[in-house]
């Protein structure tokens, strides 16, 4: 490693809210904040070794293996015949496991995209989904893109399909709001699928294709009315809803104080409303917080433009 | 009736293909030909009558109430308050029923049109959309916008809700053809629904959804390789291709002729490619035709732009 100059990076990968109401399984957008931060930097000893983990309350391992960042940097060094470079990877969580924030996406994010940097870029942004995806994929056992996606390339993104890893980024209305509040539960997501029907009726597919068509038409045409009479899930939502107190009355006061529209963000518990502007977010958000408040469920507010850079590197 | 001109409106209303493979109950496009006429002009005699049908095989009584002209037109005189008004309606099929075309939304769309020209267009096109889903509904039984909506204003359509009657027009890349074939068989629309299963699993709505968002991306960027990759039908297809003989294969010599996709039309039999350029879709519908042709079943060939138009006044 004589001639590589020694250098860290430290990159930000951004917190994700999947499925956004409309879109099970298909739709996802970034926010500002939070998100989980990785540094790698160059090391003497051959391999990817993970040297720190801050901020899971002691619950990953240091092994490669034990970790989405770990599994899909190592899976890039393989891919690109580098597994014998020796790397020193630090992890630091800023976000709850089992959030509905896409943490693990973050993450596997984070890693393959600071190893990517450290090396020199060999491969783009949109290159580094497979890799992401098998990271999230070793902790979550699904291969979605609707976290990795957004928390990868930024903005909105549609995921025609999963298998063939065929995602489209869709344009954000400029004065497009998120406000999501996590309320200090833990839903498992295994839990959280187990408690949707293995089927549906064709009559609520079509609603909710419907109003998917609606949504990106709403995003293309910045019709932010149409954005928020879109804004309906009628797969997920109706079950999900009684894994999260007070859901109902959340959604409530969300719509009452001017939200496009409100949901569950991925598998919960946390909850987002889309909203025009920062104002109306802010409201909004405090609207929702109030209700957990009142239940003596404590919180965290996020309110941010939907993110349209995704993971970058941050200054040390 | 003194003080008006005496005049008469022939209208044109096209049509129309349903579904559009990834878009089960929410996607419909118009055609060029074929579609109906409709014929109007003031007559002495109080209330609309229809005075002659033709192309219909004798099939449809000439009472107002027994055809989806009549229906929607006197819906629309009805809430006018104009009921009384002396008006004489020719109605002339140019396509057959059952033909998964939209034939009885074309109808329902002309006759309404028709009358709103004859009365100095009180309301606008879109104005209209409930009156001809009344008229279409009468015929078919259920409320579905995919045939009507297009038939109306052209282009494609993307339907958010049928029951609150929320459409939008998606952009048409100016390359887009459709080649459609229609083999001399009839489908009941009635036996096209019960043929399909009254659940279907999450995983195959998910599917669809991500299609139906791919196909919607594809319009707006004039993505022909994304259209491509999203016109698929898992909800209907499956299933309704085994009212249509020799399916597979013609879609296969679709594809291998180089169409974006194939589908079916509606609830068939008539099927679709959507093509890009003219000289690929006159190719792509010989190809088909000729799969038809091979199994001794005559069949009509329609090639054409997508139909921005929508209904329209012709001349005499």
């Amino acid at each position: 490693m004589g001639e590589q100059e020694p250098k860290e990076i430290r990159v930000f990968a951004p917190a994700t809210v999947a499925n956004v109401a409309s879109g099970y399984d298909v739709l996802g957008f970034a926010i500002d904040e939070p998100g989980d931060e990785v540094v790698v930097r160059y090391s003497d000893k051959p391999g990817l070794r993970i040297t720190a983990i801050t901020g899971d309350g002691g619950k990953l391992p240091k092994t490669v293996e034990g970790n989405t960042a770990g599994v899909s940097a190592q899976d890039l060094l393989r891919h690109l015949g580098k597994s014998d470079v020796g790397i020193e990877m630090e992890i630091h969580k800023k976000m709850p496991f089992g959030s509905g924030l896409g943490s693990s996406a973050a993450s596997a994010v984070a890693g393959v995209y600071a190893v990517n940097v450290l090396l020199g870029e060999p491969l783009t942004k949109k290159q580094l989904l497979p890799f992401a995806m098998t990271g999230e994929a070793s902790a979550d056992g699904a291969y979605h893109a609707d976290n990795v996606g957004p928390s990868l390339l930024g903005g909105i993104i549609v995921i025609r399909s999963n298998q063939e890893l065929d995602i489209s980024e869709l344009p954000v209305p400029e004065n497009l709001w998120a406000a999501v509040v996590h309320p200090d539960i833990e839903i498992l997501t295994k839990v959280a699928r187990e408690i949707l029907p293995a089927e549906i009726s064709i009559s609520t597919a079509t609603q909710q294709m419907g109003n998917l068509g609606g949504f990106i038409c709403g995003l293309y045409e910045e019709d932010y009315s149409l954005i928020g009479r879109s804004l309906h899930d009628v797969i997920a939502e109706p079950f999900r809803q009684k894994l999260i107190p007070e859901f109902y009355k959340a959604k409530q006061e969300a719509l009452s104080h001017g939200a496009l529209g409100f949901s569950i963000s991925g598998a919960g518990p946390s909850v987002f409303a889309l909203c025009e502007g920062e104002k109306n977010a802010q409201k909004v958000a405090s609207a929702i917080a109030n209700v957990f408040n009142d239940n003596n469920l404590t919180n965290q507010i996020h309110v941010s433009r939907i993110n349209q850079q995704g993971v970058h590197v941050v200054n040390n």
